[in-house]
C-alpha cells in the first residue's frame, strides 16, 4: 500500500495537480462527491456573475444577440462535443436528461417502431421515462437483466437505453462492442453519459455511437441542476423528428408561424428559451477542460480509486465495483449494512461522500481537483471510523433525506 | 393628453413608484421590454450570488437538504401561486413552457382521449408542441380562428390551449367565461400565462381554471430563460399521469426503484434535477411582489399603456391592441410597415422596445419599475423618430436577428 509520502510525491509529479487552483474549493473539506455535484470552477462563478450582472443587468434584451445567448446551446454544445469525441455540430446543451431521453427515444421509435429496453437497476429516471414513453406510445418496455448485451436483447427491440458509467457499480460500458452488436440488429443505443462526461476519455464517433444524453452537474462541475446535453449524429439530425417540438427548434423561429418546420441541424432538438444563467455557469465550467487530456483524466481517476480501494480492502470492506487495477468510472463503491451512518460520520469530519439505498457508499474522485494525498487522508479517516465504530452513534444512524 | 408635469405628479402619487428602487436598472435607459425580458430585481442578483458562491461553493452537495434546494420547485411554486390566485400546493416551478404544455396536455389526453385545439396565431411554441403531441398520439389538432370560444370549438375537442394574455394583441382572455363554457362541454383549458403572471390580477381558482403554464422571465423578471411553472388543480394532481415521468416525481425518489410510482401531490409533475441557479434568481425576483397588490399592478399597466397610446394616436399610428381606457395586458402594440427600423431608431436612443414580424412594434410596461414620466418621454422620442423619419437610415433598416 502506498504511504503518505508516496502520495505527496505523486501529487508533486501530477500534471493535473495545477488544475485544483482553478476551482473554488472550500477550506478544510475533502470533497469526494464530484460524481454527484462538482465543486465550482472559478470560471463558472465568474461567468455566471458577469452574465447576471452585466449581460442581463445592463445589456438586458439586447444580450440575446450581443452576448451570444441565442446560440449558447450550440456554442456550449460544441465545447462538450470535444469531451465526447464527436463533431462540434452534433451536441446541444438543452433541457434535462429525462426530457432529452424522451425526445431521442420518441424520435427513434417514430422512425422505427418497436420495443424499448433498459436494464433493471439502470438509473431510475432512465427507466421511468422509458416506462412513460412505453405507456404513451404502446411500445413494449423490456426491463432486461444488468449486463444484457445488444446481441442478447429480446426480439423487436429498436431502442436501448444504457449508462456509459453506471451510477452504482461505476462500470464503464463496452461502448464499441455494444454498438457493433446493436448495428447488426438495427438497434439504436441511447447512451446516458451523466457519470461519464468530463471523466471518461470518450470517443463516441470512433465507437459508432450516434445518440447520447447527459447532465452537466457531476464531473463537468456546471452547478446544481445544470443544463443537460443531447448528442445526435449529424446524419440523423435532418431526419429524426422528436415529439416535443418548440419554437426555438423551428427553421425560422422569428417568423412566428403556426406550422412547425424543424431546423435541419442539431438546432431542431431545441424547445423553449434556453436557461441562460445555468448555461453560463456550465459554459464557464467546461472551459477548465480547454488544456486537459481526457486520457490523463480517466487514468488518474482510476489511480485515485485504486488508492482508496486498497485501504478499504485492508479494512475488510466489501468493494462493489471494479477492483484495483481494473477499469472503472470516477467513483468507488463500498457496500456496508451501516453505510448510511458511516457516510454521515465521515461528513462530520468534513470528508464528503454519498450514500445510496439500501447499502452502498460512493466516493467520487475528480482528477481535476482531487489529489493523491487527500484521498490517502480520507482513507485513513475511513479506517478510524470503521475500526472505532465511530459511526455507531444516534446522530449518524438517524436517517434524513439524502441526495 | 397628459403633460409631463401631470406625469411627474402621477409618479409622485404612485404607491408602486417605490418599487423601482428594488430593481437594478441601468443608467440612461428607458426599458419598455419587460414583457420579453424583465430588468433584474436586486434580490434576484443577490439571491443568485449567494446560491452560487455560498450554497454551491461552500455547502456543496449538502445544500440539497440544508439550503432547501430539493424543495425549491415547490416552495417557489407556492409564491407563484399567490400571484395566480390558486393554492400554495398547486404550483411547481419546473421545466419550460413547451415541456409543461406537453406534460399537461399529454396527461389530459391520456385521461380523456379527443382532439386538441389552439388558435391560429397563438404563440408558436404552443402551436408547435400541440402539433407534436397530435402527431405522436394521433389526437386530431384543430387550428381554430383567433377568438374562437369554447362553446364554438369543433366536436370532440377535449384539450384547448389558450394564452391568458396574447403575445401580439395583448388581449386579456375572458378566463371566467371560457371556463364556464368549457366545463359545459367537458373541455380542459390549459392557460399559457407567460404574458400574464406578475402583471394581470389573476384569480384562477375563482374563475374555475384548473391547468396553466407560464414562464418566469417576462413580467416576473426572473432572468433570461428563467424556469417555467405548472399549475394543476389539487383535485387532479393525484390522478393525472403525464407522459414524461422522471425520478424526482416518484413517490420515493431516493428508493431508486425501477418501476415508477408517481407522488400523489404536485410533486408528480417534477422530472429531472431542478435548475437551482435559475430557480434561485426567480425566487429572489418573486420576492419583489411580497407587498404588492396585483390589482394595483394591472391598473397601472393599463394607465401607462393608455399614456403611450394617446401619443401614438396623435401621430396617426395604427394601434393593434385595445385602445385608451380598454383592458389589455402589459404591452402596447403598434403596427407599422417600417416597425423594425423604428424600433431600432428608438433603441439607438436607449429606448428599448421590440419588434415582431411582419410589422408590429411592442412596448411593454412593468408597473414595478416603469413610471409615467419615462413613458411620456418615450412617447416624445417616438414622435421625433416618426415626424423626422429618423428611422429611415441604413443602420436602422438593415435587419439582423431579433428576439
Amino acid at each position: 500500500m502506498l504511504t503518505r509520502d508516496d502520495c505527496l510525491a505523486l501529487d508533486a509529479a501530477d500534471p493535473l495537480a495545477k488544475k485544483r487552483n482553478e476551482f473554488s474549493m472550500p477550506e478544510g473539506v475533502i470533497y469526494l462527491d464530484g460524481n454527484s455535484l462538482g465543486v465550482p470552477p472559478k470560471a463558472a462563478l465568474e461567468r455566471l456573475r458577469h452574465t447576471a450582472e452585466t449581460e442581463w443587468g445592463v445589456g438586458l434584451i439586447r444580450s440575446w444577440n450581443d452576448a451570444g445567448w441565442m446560440d449558447l446551446p450550440q456554442t456550449l454544445g460544441a465545447k462538450l462535443a470535444r469531451l465526447m469525441g464527436v463533431g462540434t455540430d452534433e451536441v446541444l446543451a438543452v433541457d434535462t436528461v429525462t426530457i432529452n431521453l424522451f425526445k431521442l427515444a420518441g424520435a427513434l421509435l417514430g422512425r422505427t417502431p418497436g420495443g424499448i429496453a433498459a436494464e433493471q437497476g439502470e438509473f431510475p429516471t432512465d427507466n421511468h421515462v422509458m416506462e412513460g414513453l412505453s405507456r404513451f406510445t404502446g411500445a413494449h418496455m423490456h426491463r432486461v437483466p444488468p449486463g444484457t448485451r445488444p446481441k442478447d436483447l429480446p426480439e423487436g427491440v429498436t431502442v436501448f437505453i444504457k449508462s456509459g458509467v453506471h451510477y452504482r457499480s461505476a462500470e464503464i460500458a463496452d461502448f464499441e462492442g455494444y454498438e457493433r452488436e446493436a448495428a447488426q440488429r438495427g438497434i439504436a443505443i441511447i447512451w446516458d453519459l451523466s457519470h461519464a462526461t468530463g471523466l471518461v476519455d470518450l470517443k463516441l464517433k470512433d465507437w459508432g455511437a450516434k445518440y447520447a444524453v447527459g447532465c452537466g452537474y457531476k464531473f463537468l462541475s456546471g452547478g446544481p441542476g445544470a443544463p443537460a446535453f443531447l448528442y445526435c449524429d449529424a446524419g440523423e439530425n435532418g431526419v429524426l423528428e422528436h415529439p416535443i417540438p418548440g419554437w426555438l427548434g423551428h427553421k425560422r423561429p422569428f417568423g412566428f408561424e403556426d406550422a412547425y418546420e424543424p431546423d435541419s441541424s442539431i438546432v431542431r432538438w431545441r424547445t423553449s428559451s434556453p436557461p441562460i444563467l445555468g448555461l453560463a455557469a456550465l459554459d464557464g465550467a467546461v472551459s477548465v477542460y480547454d488544456d486537459v487530456d481526457m486520457a490523463e483524466v480517466e487514468a488518474k481517476a482510476q489511480k485515485l480509486g485504486d488508492l482508496f480501494i486498497e485501504r478499504a480492502n485492508a479494512l475488510g470492506l466489501q468493494i462493489a465495483c471494479a477492483g484495483v487495477g481494473q477499469r472503472r468510472g470516477g467513483h468507488v463503491v463500498i457496500s456496508h449494512d451501516d453505510g448510511y451512518a458511516i457516510v454521515q460520520a465521515l461528513i462530520a469530519r468534513n470528508i464528503i461522500g454519498d450514500f445510496r439505498e439500501p447499502d452502498i457508499m460512493r466516493f467520487g474522485f475528480n482528477p481535476l481537483y482531487n489529489g493523491y494525498t487527500e484521498v490517502f487522508d480520507a482513507g485513513l479517516a475511513l479506517a478510524e471510523v470503521i475500526e472505532t465504530r465511530q459511526w455507531d452513534q444516534p446522530q449518524f444512524t438517524a436517517k434524513k433525506a439524502v441526495t
